[in-house]
């Protein structure tokens, strides 16, 4: 009897075109079926939740952008204006915008996920972001809706954020992770200019050295991360107990990720990365994680864009593994060489 | 009055998205609606033409696969069962298959289109691989075929490819069009080891000492070519008069581009470059065109796959620039920076 592992490798090596030709599309069809102990894996309800949250930090004057974009673009993803449900819709994925802890009370909508934890953060400029009990609640709430989801039939699940300041506090998040000085994982978020770059830059040195050098994944959470970004976390580490396929965003949900698996290791078998974002310390992260994403488009939106834009690829993996012929089957004949 | 590339520009800068942040599709969907002239531009009828063909140089080892290959898989092509099958369905894209001068003899088929030239081209290891008539009749039957797809309402269109040889074949395309040597423009095709390798590389400088510096593109063509390969060139400069979006693919569709271009430069503002080749002379081809192409995902397969699974990429560039709301409209503050 052979191994899924020499079946699946079988399948793929047989289909009607030279060994290893479809590059990278390959490894994926091959992690999707490993998934999902299935030598003809299927993709079910793509969805995709974004999850918003406010920084406590986010007035020092770590963004561009005032605090109130975060609840502005909340209404614009519920109204179906943002980059994210364009692209959504474009794809047939499901969107779910989920409140982590908005400085701002929605009233009930359609599409809108009620998991706020508190009215923003608490800044980690003089203190923990936030307690130990809301970090608790962040994955309890999280892994709450990742089980709806599940229930829905979704077996694929992307995961993006809106945040004033989460850009920074995910910068505290890798150095803590990666173990990198700050000034590498420090980038011009949504549209920082140099002044505001060396402002960023020393708060988040004095932030460090208030703090010390945390390493436990949930501690660096609890104190530099966003409900946003422990949600996105948390939703991750339930993902993988549901068997899901994880697709991995940009920057702010890389950090997220940072963290799931430092928590839970097997994780990484479930995480397929979906682009290579445009905020600077991003490619470190991959470089730290030894991962290659699908696609590199310069993009730094967040918001999970990039797992909506990739995903036509990883249906692709699973389209040429379940439809094309095999050599056999079609009559083609095989490479001399093989 | 404001030009049309000012007032693309400023749609695209008050999408609710930091500016640029959507990278090189933002690019893109700037591209597209200048080639349609339009702020709301739309694709329409997507079609993949995938053109075979024999090369009488094939038989002389410049491929690890037998010649009968190349019908063998027009066959698979037209069964439904290669990877372009599995790609255009997916993405909706309709599949042509053009029989340009497959040594073989097919009947009618749906989705096959009879364009035969010869049953393959002469051996440019002994003369040209065509002569001048053949060439011109590779461009008129392809015009010809880009003109029946442009009246069923397509204007995105990609070109495909399929002939055991023709990556040698667009090694002295390459060679002859950049002024680079033979040796850095070919790479290992479908499969050969190095022993094969060797033999072709030595094989193919023989084949240039035998024709001299040849740079006059169409000559170039007529003397290296393939009949599949002249006239996926011939259809990309029909597909420019139509002002049609051009979906460039691999190596050998990048070879054909090469000489199109050279014979009419207004097609580049016509091109998409969708993904980048695992086939090593590919690069090099990029980098003398100065274009960055949409994936790189270490594909090397032709059939014109890589426009096929790179197509969603573009919709997701013209779903942006449609469908997002903008900073206004969503009632979104703006960045401080801007």
């Amino acid at each position: 009897m052979s191994t899924f592992e020499e079946q699946i490798q079988h399948k793929i090596d047989t289909k009607t075109k030279p060994l290893g030709a479809l590059g990278k599309l390959e490894a994926i069809a091959k992690q999707v079926a490993t998934i999902q102990q299935s030598l003809t894996p299927q993709l079910k309800q793509p969805t995709i939740l974004t999850f918003a949250g406010d920084h406590g930090a986010a007035k020092a004057g770590v963004s561009a952008f005032p605090q109130e974009v975060t609840f502005q673009m909340v209404m614009n993803f519920l109204n179906g204006g943002a980059a994210i449900n364009a692209f959504c819709q474009q794809n047939q994925i499901t969107l779910h915008v989920v409140d982590a802890g908005v400085n701002f009370d929605f009233e009930a909508a359609p599409g809108l996920i009620d998991a706020k934890v508190a009215h923003g953060t608490a800044s980690y400029i003089t203190g923990t972001a936030m307690t130990e009990a809301q970090l608790q609640d962040c994955f309890d709430k999280s892994a709450a809706i990742v089980a709806d989801v599940a229930k829905d039939g979704c077996n694929v699940i992307g995961f993006g954020e809106m945040g004033i300041g989460n850009t920074a506090s995910s910068s505290l998040i890798m150095s803590a992770m990666c173990q990198l000085p700050i000034e590498r994982c420090v980038g011009r978020g949504t549209g920082l200019d140099d002044e505001g770059m060396h402002h960023k830059t020393d708060l988040l040195t004095q932030v460090q050295a208030l703090h010390g050098d945390i390493t436990d994944p949930r501690l660096v959470m609890q104190t530099y991360g966003g409900f946003e970004i422990a949600q996105m976390c948390g939703a991750m580490l339930a993902a993988q107990k549901h068997g899901m396929i994880v697709m991995v965003d940009g920057f702010i949900a890389t950090a997220a990720y940072l963290v799931a698996v430092a928590i839970n290791p097997a994780l990484k078998d479930h995480a397929i990365f979906c682009h290579t974002s445009g905020e600077a310390g991003h490619q470190l992260m991959l470089d730290h994680l030894k991962v290659e994403p699908l696609v590199n488009l310069g993009m730094r939106l967040g918001e999970g864009t990039g797992c909506a834009v990739a995903y036509p690829l990883i249906q692709s993996a699973v389209a040429f593994l379940n439809d094309m012929a095999s050599f056999e089957s079609a009559g083609v004949s095989e490479s001399d060489a093989t």
